[in-house]
């Protein structure tokens, strides 16, 4: 499969064309941004593992019935995924309390929710991606109601077996987002990237922070972090 | 009854204790704030005429079985109340797009909205009242989930009641906040005001608003505004 024109340029992807016109090729980027890309840095390496992290987890939704847009890693930094139109709605799944949930509601850091918390966000750089209710993406035409639903239950699905999968890796899941995109035939599925850039990810025993946190707090050895994420997740396939 | 000491002063209202412990005297003040008390002014009348409004709307809700704190209004800038513990949740209901609503989100002001939007927010100033979905509300314990249920059911009936009031009035309903309490038996009832302040009304005819956007927009006449939806009120209950 080539890599035709490029279609799109995001913040840490690029998608490119194929001759097939319901399939595209991804391009992890080593670009790093956070704050909605007031800060940014390119990190060597960085893409060619998210690509190989986010292969991995994909194939892991497959695995276990999460219908998602990966088809196949092809080399370093590529995947072959089904082309979908993202929806405009971003789902935030929270089991511990961090980031911006504690900036914007005053909430204490590092609390184990009683469940899992979702959120939904309004993908819109201008705006800031706000917060919204799942009757802002409904009546303003972002997703219809079948849509809500299908991401809230499968955002918990994916929690679950996330947070069981990193648990044998001594790894505590502690939020993430997804995006969800329809396939040509109206299908919603999974996609966009699941990666230390999207998921925040602690050690069990030592609390270290091994996800964009250390770019976003400025920890140091961010590529340290990402590289640890991927060993422990390859060493577990190895197996 | 006696107006004994100060219990708490808010923007537009102060409350004082009585002899009887279930009851409190609300004040209602000539000051006027906006965008979180960043702009602030006082005009003379505001307070009586609020007061007025406020009480005539929370009677109409008593004829309407609608639980409330409202007791008897007792001069010029005085009401008894039930004594509660405000919630720290404020509903806002929305019949028409405008406001903070198009501001965050992006949305094209004055469009009617297919069914009444009810919109969470913590009402908390060094936040800003930050928009929450009822899973915060309930995870951080500001609200159970049968508190939040009463809180949705009885604002969409509040929307249906004041709607229809208003039409005969001449005057569309376009969104307003609430605020529910819950007294000494632990009873949760529609507490706070009901006035310009905290509702926006719109002349049907000539599509003049008639609330605090007056005051928030700079156009001018605010009290003028308030006193014609007191004088449209007055009218229909002379009849």
């Amino acid at each position: 499969m080539v890599k035709k024109e490029l279609l799109y340029e995001g913040k840490a992807k690029k998608m490119y064309k194929t001759d097939d016109p319901n399939m595209i090729i991804v391009e992890y980027k080593n670009d790093l941004t956070a704050f909605n890309a007031l800060k940014k840095d390119s990190i060597e390496g960085k893409g060619s593992l998210n690509n190989a992290i986010s292969a991995s987890l994909f194939e892991y939704m497959n695995e276990n019935g999460i219908p998602n847009h990966f088809i196949q890693k092809i080399d370093d930094t590529h995947q072959i995924v089904k082309k979908v139109r993202i929806l405009p709605v971003e789902v935030v799944v929270r089991n511990i309390t961090t980031g911006t949930l504690c900036k914007r509601l005053g909430i204490e850091e590092n609390i184990r929710l009683p469940r899992p918390l979702i959120e939904f966000y309004y993908k819109n750089d201008q705006l800031g991606d706000p917060l919204i209710l799942e009757d802002h993406a409904e009546l303003f035409g972002w997703a219809t109601k079948e849509q809500i639903s299908f991401m809230k239950e499968t955002s918990l699905k994916v929690n679950t077996l996330m947070s069981a999968y990193f648990d044998t890796l001594n790894i505590i899941l502690v939020d993430f987002k997804l995006e969800f995109g329809v396939d040509a035939n109206g299908t919603i599925l999974l996609a966009d990237e699941m990666s230390p850039d999207t998921c925040r990810f602690w050690d069990k025993t030592t609390m270290k922070k091994l996800d964009k946190d250390r770019f976003r707090k400025d920890l140091g050895d961010v590529l340290g972090a990402y590289r640890e994420i991927w060993r422990r997740i390859s060493e577990k396939e190895a197996n």
